[in-house]
């Protein structure tokens, strides 16, 4: 079961091609990643204050199947695919909706690998177990 | 005489009204500032690491008189209004120019207040004589 | 009674300070006056494909008291100040809730003039007057 | 042989990371894509204006080696790979520039495939062959 999160396309969202500038569907991604880890009772913000860590983008890819425009609803998910003490994988897809019904279109697909680092040198850190536990009950 | 940086608008800098979004010029505005104080030998991260202080506005406003459109080619411009230990006060506008002529349109026009701050504490803290020695030759 | 938008800050919209960038309040504040107008049944991209007309910001400003950080719960207002054949004048606040309490801090608050013009010509046109009834009851 | 397109780092760039965000290496990607295509005399608005026609992202990827930071002076590069009526892939990366040295470090690297299509119905439409001729004298 992927974790899912809305969005609302806004002004902001979109560009002179009448559609979703390219770059923002990374930000969509990264808004339902910190939404599923809230869920999973993980903050970042503390985790740094307690840990010294942080999760950064080690590689992330994406295709685009069709565009998206202003005010449209949209769906996006996050699917776990691999977590260690590395980092995690995770498939992610953005997704329109239509109102009142339950029809969604595949908008965006993509693949996001995060790696756990140290928050003032950057270097690679093994990823606190109780982060792994959160996400793998 | 004001200090004048060159833009170009991209399509990130659009949004689906085909103009460039009114956030953004907040955006250009702080490139040019940052742009003039590279310029008067202030490069605010060696700031931040030497003095423990950075710049923060404290307030903004602009007029939008005619937007600006995918490619074009603009001016932004910095004039300092007043700088004292608070901070500085600075007054903005955006050119849109015509390549090969010396025509310039005013697009924006607006002001900004930065305030100096401890970048731990954000409290605020006094403007470091060196800088405003700097900014006041 | 202004209308309310509830906004979650992601890492996107933070800079190197550790706070949200000064620029992104606009867009937060473009984000709720959108969701104002839906609320009263007034769907942008609608209205431009019925009407061909569109909202433009003229005048926007602002001012920052506190910042907003990464993960805060942000309440963002809108509050109709004028509206006439010109366009709408509202006054907005961004203000820091925390969660479990009523407690409301103002980081920011500023006014944004709309004018509604024609989405071709950018040229002002009249607002149509179902706009004006919808949001003066 | 790559084109290099210079860019500054600004707040606006970076996050509470204190480092680029990683979403914001796709738009130094599409600037640098921009004066390619600008200085190949490719002007996307005109092409539009001209043809109907517009480059949309059909797919990117992005490797993320070493993060940048305020104020790092980067070259972002554009190196065709594949030209066809469909479209354009393009390899990209982004490096660190010293100052005053020679030295440059790979900070991020990917790859982008745009497609053609009718700017109206975003449908696929064959690249015009002067484009395609501009891109391969």
């Amino acid at each position: 079961m992927a974790f899912e999160f809305p969005i609302h396309i806004y002004w902001e969202d979109t560009d002179a091609g009448g559609i979703v500038y390219y770059a923002n569907y990374l930000r969509f991604f990264e808004r339902a990643r910190t939404e599923w880890l809230r869920a999973a009772g993980i903050h970042q913000r503390t985790m740094r204050e307690q840990t010294g860590g942080m999760f950064v983008v080690a590689e992330a890819s994406l295709k685009y199947l069709r565009p998206a425009r202003l005010e449209d609803e949209l769906i996006v998910t996050v699917q776990l695919q691999e977590a260690g003490r590395a980092g995690l994988l995770m498939a992610q897809q953005v997704l329109l909706t239509e109102p009142g019904t339950a029809a969604r279109t595949l908008l965006c697909e993509g693949s996001v690998r995060a790696a756990w680092v140290d928050a003032q040198t950057l270097k690679p850190k093994r990823l606190p177990s109780d982060i792994l536990q959160k996400l793998n009950p």
